[in-house]
């Protein structure tokens, strides 16, 4: 592990550590005993959306805080963390328990990101907050100066339609469920319907167009899963 | 604004403003206009856990992740924030619009809370992480050195059966909906019913313990919303 270590790892974070058993606890599973990188990705979690809210609130001054909210979950997702754990060769550096280790562990997406969260966090101990930040830039590269937030905040409503349309199917329903709360903080449900898929959804919001959103929001979240499911 | 600004909040913030006009976004609903508190508070929001999370991390060695997070979830939640905003005397900085003001938008604890978050990224911004860090923790005094993980992580199923006793109300009934996987990854479904309450929720985990607590957790959730709604 050293090797890699010393190598790739420390070459693409821009970080050469000064206390190598830091690098060592972070690329630990808890299948490999203890000390592990459990309570390091605790750290390196709130680490790294932290960083990345201040990139995004840099980077996009005229985004509303609901956008930028979204567009980091979509930047910090554990699909977004595992790809960039790819481009890093982490599963070669992976300290794993035997079991874990014949199951396929080290591929394991779950584990690749928990064990990235960790590599932050072992950087912030390591070399302090500037220098983390530094290394999360790097890490993301394109995928963060690249970000288009057009694409990934295309409307919940848009993308659902999109999804339906490429399969062919008929439209969603939206049908208002309640009204409530004085004017100026009245709260709507929607439901939202897809018929043909035996799927409903509910939504909540300040409008009644926020809480469609809402209710296609988790309307396209529940299609994902499904298809997720069915590939596994 | 600005007299209590110089006074009581820098001091107690223990910092001193080199842009002021950060100091009053942060200070500004989004009733009274533009430039308001809603972008920085996204950025404060992440901070404060990130500084929280570091704090608790250092401070408790023995705790595991789950305990960590937990803990901070204690601290960082809005009753919490609004406790502090509330000695930071912050309504009284508060710049509202004039139907918020008159509706007493000024001692709402959302707005007070999300005005605390974004003066940490307001700090953050005027002053770097390491004195952001030190306000937070001189903000939270004795909340934060006499957090007492024992009594807010008292278990979830000893937190129900308490309140239940409290009421003179039946125990709760745990029941085990399903157990799947392979043996080092088995995955439990538990139910916990409340029958005289009416009330049935869920948990899952990686033993049927842990998920009797997750199921607890949620009932006493529940059950805290609804006695919130009956207060309101």
């Amino acid at each position: 592990m050293r090797e890699i270590t010393g190598q790739a790892l420390e070459r693409v974070l821009g970080h050469e550590f000064a206390d190598h058993a830091l690098l060592r606890t972070a690329l630990t599973h808890r299948s490999h005993g203890v000390p592990n990188n459990e309570r390091l990705e605790f750290i390196g979690d709130a680490l790294l959306n932290c960083v990345i809210a201040l990139e995004l609130y840099e980077r996009f001054n005229d985004l509303s805080e609901g956008d930028l909210s979204r567009l980091r979950s979509h930047l910090v997702c554990q699909e977004s963390l595992h790809q960039l754990a790819l481009k890093l060769d982490l599963s070669a550096a992976l300290r794993l328990g035997e079991g874990e280790l014949k199951s396929g562990g080290h591929r394991r997406p779950s584990i690749l990101a928990d064990a990235l969260e960790a590599l932050f966090a072992a950087i912030y101990l390591d070399a302090g907050f500037a220098k983390l930040r530094e290394a999360i830039v790097a890490v993301y590269g394109d995928t963060l100066s690249q970000a288009q937030p057009g694409e990934i905040l295309k409307d919940a409503k848009t993308r659902l339609q999109e999804t339906l349309q490429a399969s062919r199917l008929p439209l969603p329903r939206y049908t208002l469920l309640s009204a409530q709360g004085a004017a100026h903080e009245q709260r709507f449900r929607v439901a939202c319907e897809v018929e043909s898929l035996g799927l409903t959804t509910e939504g909540e919001g300040s409008s009644r167009r926020a809480a469609e959103q809402v209710a296609a929001e988790e309307a396209v979240r529940a299609l994902a899963e499904r298809e997720a499911g069915r590939k596994r």
